[in-house]
């Protein structure tokens, strides 16, 4: 088995950077091989733009969809994205390792979405249970400094699953078998996670060792949509929120 | 009254470009003064980083919060960054113009929010209903392919305001009155809006002349939080989501 850990964060040194060595470390104790991509160590340019495009469908309009998908047919996908996907081809497994900024991932990690799930790995059919990574597993492993409490459905800072919901929708858009993410909650840049280091990294591992055998969260297929892209009365509604006004 | 309009889109000539044409003009007629931040006409630099920090807390280990807090006290904020707030200081009314990619904003906006929302702009009581910005209005200019109907609720892409939450939730953290969403559905690269580019341009032109009399979306505010940051039993549920599993 193969892992790929993208990383998301400015500081070597962080809890993030710690909870990436720990993960590395019970991987290949779990007899994975491992690879990373460190974005801000390898200075991912996170903008969707025409310099990342040489030969271009048309000069006189940027339309990234078309870009994409022409870059991909004629194999002119920027090295740099190139590279990224030729790790998730690898990858049996992919965990993104980020802290929650505005409620959503750094900006880094929200362009690596833009710019390697390009037009072509996916299409209008080969999406969400029909999506190119299918088999693979991937979860999010976050940090945030709200306490636990703050991020429930009634809490403060709405529901985790909530916040979550745009970046795990978007691995299931992709085929992925999405597992529960890894959270730590109330992490103090000076003080690091209440729990302190060592339980904080032991709880990973066992989220760890949960892979090869955790139910994934459960999403919506083809088979539930009717012609409009609306779920049909008979099907379930997994992982679809509404919105409560009580 | 005063307007900034903040452009996240490569094309000059896309929809999203049109759209922010469309509301300077129909701003300028309702009497308001117009900025513009166009980030990729600006080459806004959307990661966070060291290398925007002159006069660091610490040289060791690089926290964001820390930094951001000592440049803000400081007056040593990037100058990119503090030009971003100084049109926000001058705004009555903020716009945020983007097409959605992976269920959120273009990493250049979210990198936006990252860098120009500062801690110190907000601090751990100045937030939410006591944010700073708190008197101002703003609102989330949106275009998407899927139809309409793929972003409701029971909808493959799900609920749009589900889609938005992160972003709404922001601008409410930092105070701001926040007006529901426009949004452009079903847009295709090369046609265009499905109701046509006048209409389109129409139905701006009347979201922004209802800016002065329209209804916020409602959030929670610091008298409906107990101290661990939950709903007390008797507050409302504005804004709240919950996960269906039928």
């Amino acid at each position: 088995m193969h892992a790929l850990i993208v990383l998301a964060h400015p500081e070597t040194h962080s809890l993030n950077g710690h909870l990436k060595d720990v993960a590395i470390e019970e991987l290949r104790r779990l007899r994975y091989t491992v690879e990373v991509s460190d974005l801000y160590a390898a200075g991912f340019d996170p903008v969707e733009a025409p310099r990342h495009f040489t030969d271009r469908v048309s000069r006189d309009r940027f339309d990234v969809q078309s870009e994409q998908r022409h870059a991909f047919d004629t194999g002119r996908t920027a090295p740099d994205v190139q590279a990224e996907i030729d790790k998730l081809s690898r990858a049996d497994l992919l965990i993104l390792q980020f802290p929650i900024w505005w409620f959503a991932a750094p900006a880094i990690l929200k362009g690596w979405l833009d710019r390697v799930f390009v037009y072509g790995l996916y299409s209008s059919r080969r999406r969400y249970d029909a999506g190119l990574f299918k088999g693979k597993k991937a979860f999010v492993s976050v940090t945030a400094g709200g306490p636990e409490t703050s991020f429930r459905h009634d809490g403060r800072n709405g529901d985790i699953d909530l916040v979550l919901w745009p970046v795990n929708f978007t691995l299931h858009y992709m085929g992925y078998s999405v597992l529960p993410q890894h959270a730590v909650f109330g992490v103090d840049a000076k003080l690091g996670p209440p729990e302190g280091l060592s339980a904080c990294a032991e709880a990973l591992r066992q989220k760890l060792q949960r892979v090869s055998n955790e139910e994934p969260l459960k999403f919506n297929g083809w088979s539930d949509w009717d012609e409009s892209g609306r779920l049909k009365p008979s099907a379930p509604w997994y992982n679809h929120f509404i919105r409560v006004v009580k």
